[in-house]
């Protein structure tokens, strides 16, 4: 279906989006995928054409428009390419909000130069070993001492943690037993700090070109300079924040869909048995069909959250309803696409079972289906 | 999720209709249910208070603005009381586009004053018993005979054939075995002429309040200024019409999603089981949830396709989309939310055990849902 | 798939109750359903012929043999035809077995001989409006009084009981707060007794040829000794009859799921779209082929189950996976039958019609599916 | 549900197997997952232990017992322990059944030892690229020059065709246009003949234990005494030995489905969200409520399956229904279960994510449901 929410700014990005993605990334791509994770240099050439810093003001160096909607053309674009960004993908939909939003001018300054040009890359640290979704179980603690925080804790599943330059750890200021959500505070904490370590790579089912990892803090002494936003507000910057996070996930799992149902349409045109194309079977049409109404419904939903976002009043329940029905959606096409390829679509040099094997992790990671559906239940009255 | 394609205009002319609706429909619903029909007096009502012909010319006494969004508003309305308006529905989503787009001068004095006061009940003759949506293979035949066309055969399923006073048949002109398309005409048959007769009403699963007929038609005589359009143009009119029928549809089965999860939520906050309320429990809960998100994307991509409708460039295969999505949508939606009911959900007394039997009729009238799968494949490009 | 639970005795029953069904049900069925109930002459033409009294003892005029086999036979046989046995079923599969194991030496000279030719019928009062699934909840009271209770109170949804002679009163004959499964006794009402009456006939979606009623009691006086079993008890005889009664809601829907496939196979095969029989189409194809594989397996789990029963061990989360499953089987074939039938699926003249609209229920009485996994999970060891 | 299909025997091979594989297969699993196969050792060990050739004549050195059973143990067991026995499995449960039924007495002399004791370690190659199910397409040829056969083509997806000593090779040794699957030949290649190479090993989404490869034939010569059966005859071979290979497919994927539950079951009454156990969430509880009935139904319909291939008469349509259903059982069990572990779901080192992404060839392989819902519908008599 025709969509409408771009205009001609969003289309010229688009075209150097694609041919960035095309001429940089395709080729390269296998040998990150074997690395388990990006070079620095993507970072540093995206900052260098102006597609990662859209977001930052001009006078540090970026394109000065905050407008999710080039975010998602760059998803968009690489997915078309049956690539993914990854870690660039979190960097500027996930982790930039929170400096836009809560760092200070010193900070503004510090930072955002950095930012804008590639040279600065982030992590956010918000899930710890046994906690998952539920934000407010979080037990690593960050204790006051004169000018510094000094923080203790782990974290996990923290993507870009290997490369991070800067990593915002969400830490427990106050234990308040009374009041798990208070006395949670974001703060930057630089690579290389003593008592702060990397663990492994975790060895995730998919997504083999974003390193993920865990994070280990060892009394390591902070600046209080380095503390985003105020003390004991991290909850609800997380919760406000989660809302764009979660539609991030949303507009990759329907473009993964879009790009799913692309390449099986090119397959099954060439690909024959029993001598006959693959397309041409009824069941072949029937397939792709029905998954091909999903994903405009999808997309149609999807769509008009990003505008609500853009619009700056995209409610948690509709981000949530966005994220639990577009996730599904890319679940049931990609599994029912890569039947269609047969033996081949287990083959993980065929980009559907990549597709597939990256797809199921959409349902789980910004909340799970089932935090999306306690989320809308409140919403609905049902308590 | 808020949607964004309402005027004020439309908004004034919901509110008159949920008025009318209140007032006048639901307290007389359940006897017309018994009956098997609405009274003539409902479009009568509807005409005077110009709730019928708004997209009829004001010259013959419409509201001269043809926007399908005032349809639509109508279907929300009445499934936000949880009524259905049926046959009017039938005659100004599906007939009167007939009227509006090939009548030519002397007809419209003729019928378009009848059609906007709702002094004139319409039908559309096209499904033949045997045939089904296979529009091509049509048998009744109407043959030239001077100033006249003698018609003969017989339609079936015909939605508010009971009290029509004008029947579009759709009938063969010619009769050329190689192109089975060519050669269909639509007609318009007056209730009364001689040889025109009307079947047994059809005992249908739901939709009580719809009379659904059959018409056989033996040597009825029309003259050749009943005809509408071209003589053997009746396939490409169809095929550029059942796209807006499609939507139509699509309109209804959102609209009865969103009223069956509306009942079930008030149901369950009320009714208690095990000490507790319904509400309470997490399954009512994620059932809802997801049903909810599920809707909001129906809803999402119905509302593109309908603004792609009101701007004149929805294709067929969008169409075709739409309706899939959304009637699959319903079916999921009325039983899920029925089984939230327990045994009071199988009693017909209950409003969802109504919206479950009407719902079953979405996904095969209009075309199956095989026939848009059909559709949406060719448009894939797989054949 | 080849079954192997039944024995040349029960083919023998087999061919009897089919000749039976054929010759005097079909015909008469639609009658039936017309009128709304069976005629009492159904049981008396059933005893007659030993198809009824199989499992009571032969000095009352039973057949002597315990076997539930016998009862799934009959069940399967009137499905194959396309009929439903209705409150017969209920009185032999249901109720029947609460007189055999507790009924003593003088209710069993009162009541069984009519049990046995059909010339008593019962009917089970247990649900209540308002408790459901919840049998703990119930509200109708028995109060001693010398050497009769009087019962006050209503129950709902009873099938059989316009007809019946003898109800199945469930009622509470101790009142303590603090264990609402204690003082719930079973107790045999006569019609007829001073204070009970019987509301009117429910108008459910299908079932249509069950008398399914309201009983209300008000000061009905019963003696002592039409007590079935021991006071207080009826909670435990409930949870151990019930494990019967799910499977024999499982028998059916396994059996209304072959005849559901049957009917379709002979439809797609005759009936032509398109130039072709529908049965030519790959859809068709592959959707009765997934229906089959689903179908048998449900058929496998049953007669598993089934043998359990008749050895006299199946457990009760065991008769929970059964009609959990066999219903949501039931549920997904019907449906996708129903939709190969196009237009004429939804009239309620195609015996699918009706399949569809009496599975409904399935999934709800005799326990709700949330009940069966509420059932299953404590079996998991989840809490 | 209770199982009634072994005898002491089998449990008694049970108790074996398990020892042996808690014993040797688990300490060692991680490593043959990292190398990417078993090592020759396992099957000389299974060999010793008499497990690997049960249905090996005595006087080879086998067990002399061909019943299926044994070899359903042995995956049961190796899945209850969360690993998997890979080719052991395909050398017994799919390639064995061709050495055991068209083996001569002197290739029995030559082979048998060997397969019972385990040195000689075994693959089948049928699938070429290009063909997948379509066995009739093979294109690989077996030319006769004097007392050879000279072979030439290639094979892919050859399970085991690395460690291989004998390959069954199912080439075309007539090229009758009309009758593509007359002509197919079995012979058999020992590894080491010139023009005889095996290709990389593929990298496959799962499955990491078990060597998957692509075989070349250039300009082979083998001694037409390597024959295996007649010439001509393989393809009613393979559809004969087809039934046995799905049922050990359905098999793996049923023990999966346990395993999968079993693992779920222990994680969420351990792991901790929301301050409290993932088990006492009701959506937990329902969401494996609902597996257990759907597993205990693919139990019941794969063990009257084996009954009948035991038995010797199970149908292809009745092993094809087997597969489809419990494969896709398969599918939805691991996918819900994975869910319910949240992101540790995600990481391979949980055996889940193993579960899940090994499952995914379930339905494709050994012919896939595609071909399976063929199967049916002919014997249906759809056409």
């Amino acid at each position: 279906m025709r969509r409408d929410i771009f205009t001609e700014d969003h289309e010229a990005f688009r075209q150097l989006a694609r041919e960035y993605i095309e001429k940089e990334v395709v080729p390269r791509y296998p040998d990150w995928e074997k690395a388990g994770r990006m070079p620095r240099e993507v970072f540093e050439k995206l900052g260098s054409l102006g597609l990662l810093g859209t977001a930052i003001p001009e006078e540090y160096g970026g394109g000065g428009v905050r407008d999710y909607r080039y975010n998602m053309v760059l998803q968009e674009e690489s997915y078309r390419a049956q690539v993914t960004l990854s870690t660039v993908r979190t960097q500027i939909d996930v982790i930039l909000p929170y400096f836009l939003e809560y760092a200070n001018a010193e900070q503004r300054d510090r930072w955002f130069p950095g930012l804008a040009n590639g040279t600065l890359l982030t992590a956010i640290g918000m899930t710890e070993p046994g906690t998952g979704s539920d934000l407010a179980g979080m037990r690593t603690t960050a204790v006051r001492d004169g000018d510094e925080y000094i923080i203790n804790g782990g974290k996990t599943f923290i993507t870009g943690g290997l490369l991070a330059d800067l990593v915002i750890v969400c830490a427990r200021t106050s234990t308040d037993p009374d009041n798990r959500r208070a006395g949670l505070t974001l703060i930057v904490v630089e690579s290389g700090r003593p008592g702060f370590t990397k663990g492994r790579i975790l060895d995730k089912m998919g997504c083999k070109v974003q390193d993920t990892v865990e994070l280990h803090f060892d009394n390591v002494r902070v600046p209080v300079t380095n503390r985003l936003g105020e003390e004991g507000a991290a909850f609800s910057y997380l919760g406000h924040n989660l809302a764009q996070e979660r539609i991030t996930v949303a507009t990759g799992s329907v473009a993964q869909a879009h790009a799913a149902i692309a390449a099986t349409i090119d397959y099954v045109k060439e690909r024959k048995v029993f001598g006959q194309a693959v397309a041409g079977f009824q069941n072949t049409k029937f397939e792709l069909a029905a998954m091909s109404a999903e994903v405009e419904a999808a997309q149609a939903m999807l769509d008009r959250a990003v505008m609500e976002l853009v619009e700056n009043r995209l409610s948690a329940p509709d981000a949530a309803r966005t994220k639990l029905f577009c996730t599904e959606v890319q679940a049931r096409v990609v599994d029912r696409c890569l039947q269609l390829f047969g033996g081949y679509g287990y083959m993980m040099e065929y980009p559907i079972a990549r597709l597939y094997t990256d797809a199921r992790v959409a349902r789980i990671y910004a909340g799970t289906s089932e935090v999306m559906k306690t989320i809308i239940a409140k919403d609905l009255g049902l308590r």
